[in-house]
């Protein structure tokens, strides 16, 4: 029987939902009447975020100045986020550390994942995974200091196959492909990875804030991923990066800076790693971004992972039935998995014209964005989203559908 | 003759005080009486810094969400922010770039020269340079990628000597010494290191808007720096990046990552670097932070370098000559050059109780920094900083000095 807007309504007036209420109001409301599936591009604002930014800009950039690095703990920030966080990633308490970019931590991490498994020296790494991960990749090959050797994506054979010379130091891997939203096994391919000798690096970009990750539990070695999509850190939030606590204390870093030195102000002559994860900093903390990064950071330190990971199947399982239901005649096809397990942030739609008919949502309200050759991307946020949203935004989808909006000149722009 | 209060007064009102008052406007005031020198740490807000990120935040964050991308050009900030400063670094429009922090830019200007002088694998730096240069520099030779090879500060015999065996791929430098301000010559030193094949790689922290600097003019080969002390950009602001338009286009960068793609949305397999300047990016944008940055890349834009070189000469000078007058029987003692082309931005004091006078200067109201072991900076902005606050400053110290208030036990505590 079909889904119709009554049943969305009255998932959303379940037995969570004053507990989902409550947290959709910590969080500021965008334009009335718009949706936004954009949480795999940038989450929504916590209606905390520009008070914390106001204060670190006030009392703090033009008051406190320099006072400020003590009076208001900036130097602590990528600790105390990094604990914030460490719960909606299954991380232990000290496990995680926010700070760099993604592609630097992506380079950092796998420079260290070759370190610890030399002489090992190859990469394996998805040939079809988000660009910047391979480019990080290709650049490190390209140096010279590791080999690269790319995987179909899934393929547990080509992967064995990849592992059986013994010769690889590290298989990175996407939790999430940002493409169609498949998820990963992490526990499973940790074990393939660790079986065959090598350290699994996963990237969580997609995962991350938006269902149940599990890191200490599936023993995965390395992990980073983006601040700024689920995780709700800001546009362009600094990265976090994890490790197993076997590996916090193994090795210098590729990229050694005095923040990750056992004593930053002593400046000492010789680079010497802090202990655990401190080791894992490298330069001065983006303080107006971590105080941004701060408000959300306080929303997932109360965040239980399993009402999240349950909210997120509501929620996707409820869009992926409307979208199959009401537009799988009109020629677009659900391409992320059904199985909730096996699907990551985002519900994803294979369509030849993506890019067009992205455009032609964000034109009606619906915003949503689009991948090359032929994803387009709907990424619901779980502290967010409701089901009557998600009602709204497949009237949209189906109406533009039918009147071939795709075709419009005004969406054939090019679009980030 | 000594200094008088009446003298700070009449260089205050000099031919450049309607100039220097009408920029001095465009910062926020911090607390009244209170004299911050400390623009080598966090430099001052421009006033528009707050609508800058107040915008970024709620027409962009809250509302547009992924739509900013386009609507806002945020992925230009990098390049815009970039050809703000290029004039204040004597660099050409498009030879600068701003992202990622100041020590990983470190690490990758590094490491693109040891690629460009391949097989020379000697790096040249400063053996008491600021703690994060040197450990990025440990690291790339503790990977085995280079041998590193530490001179003296501003010793030409022993740079001589480390150049002569003509396998130094890059000297790195320090424009200004962060402890004792000594600004080095830049022209000459390039000289130096070119004549023996090697690059010459800069860091400006302590000296960009400041004081002039000359990139394309003295050929330095590549130059990094701060974005946060005297540019203003805000605490934990990006670094910047400079390279010669003869390396711009030269080599894959060891850190690649999707912004630094000659096509990034095309998500092409195989990393192909940008051509120029762009080559350079790696990672996302910091957003929130780009934005507070360009409240003051608007100030940069309009400002004539000679001019801030000869207000930071008067201040500096002023200074330098108060304190010799006033605290100079008192056991301090000006350390920084009397020469203001051999001065960096701060001006600094030996003193061996250097960190409890800071912190007891700072409960005075004049906002300073130590660093180990004796030094005590005073760092004036050319933008805001009055002689009028020097002597007030000064007078100050010298009643600190006189009380012997760096023996108080309220300031021996640890201070950043």
């Amino acid at each position: 029987m079909p889904l119709t807007a009554a049943d969305c309504a009255r998932l959303d007036a379940g037995p969570d939902a004053p507990a989902f209420a409550a947290l959709r109001e910590r969080f500021a409301p965008g334009t009335p009447g718009t949706v936004y599936l954009d949480a795999n591009s940038i989450g929504p604002m916590p209606l905390a975020a520009p008070a914390r930014v106001q204060a670190a800009l006030d009392a703090g950039w033009r008051v406190a100045r320099r006072r400020s690095w003590n009076e208001f703990d900036w130097l602590d920030q990528p600790r105390a986020l990094g604990q914030a966080l460490a719960g909606v990633l299954g991380a232990g308490p000290d496990d995680v550390r926010v700070g760099e970019s993604t592609t630097v931590n992506q380079y950092r991490l796998l420079r260290l994942a070759l370190t610890l498994k030399a002489p090992r020296r190859v990469i394996v790494a998805e040939r079809d995974v988000f660009s910047s991960n391979r480019y990080a990749a290709q650049g490190i090959a390209h140096a010279g200091l590791a080999e690269l050797r790319l995987v179909p994506q899934a393929d547990a054979a080509a992967l064995a196959q990849a592992l059986a010379p013994g010769d690889v130091a590290v298989v990175a891997l996407s939790h999430v492909d940002y493409r169609h939203s498949l998820r990963l096994d992490m526990a499973a391919l940790t074990a393939q990875a660790q079986a065959a000798g090598a350290l699994a690096l996963w990237d969580l970009s997609h995962s991350a804030g938006a269902v149940a990750v599990d890191l200490r539990g599936s023993a995965a070695d390395l992990a980073l991923g983006c601040g700024y999509k689920y995780l709700c850190g800001g546009p362009g939030a600094p990265s976090f990066v994890y490790a197993h606590p076997r590996w916090q204390d193994a090795a210098w870093p590729a990229i050694c800076g005095w923040m990750g030195h056992a004593d930053t102000f002593a400046f000492e002559h010789d680079y010497r790693p802090a202990a655990g994860m401190d080791g894992f900093l490298v330069g001065t903390p983006a303080v107006l971004a971590n105080a941004a990064f701060s408000a959300a950071a306080d929303l997932w330190r109360g965040i239980d992972p399993a009402l999240l990971d349950a909210r997120h199947r509501s929620l996707t399982d409820t869009l992926d039935t409307l979208v199959a239901q009401q537009c799988g005649a009109l020629g677009v096809e659900v391409s992320s998995p059904r199985e909730h397990a096996r699907r990551g942030g985002h519900v994803a739609l294979r369509f030849a014209h993506a890019g067009a008919l992205a455009q032609a949502l964000v034109a009606h309200g619906v915003v949503v964005s689009a991948r090359k050759p032929d994803a387009l991307r709907l990424g619901v946020h779980p502290l967010t989203t409701t089901h009557a949203e998600l009602w709204q935004a497949v009237q949209v989808l189906r109406s533009l559908l039918e009147a071939g909006a795709w075709r419009d000149p005004r969406y054939q722009g090019s679009s980030v």
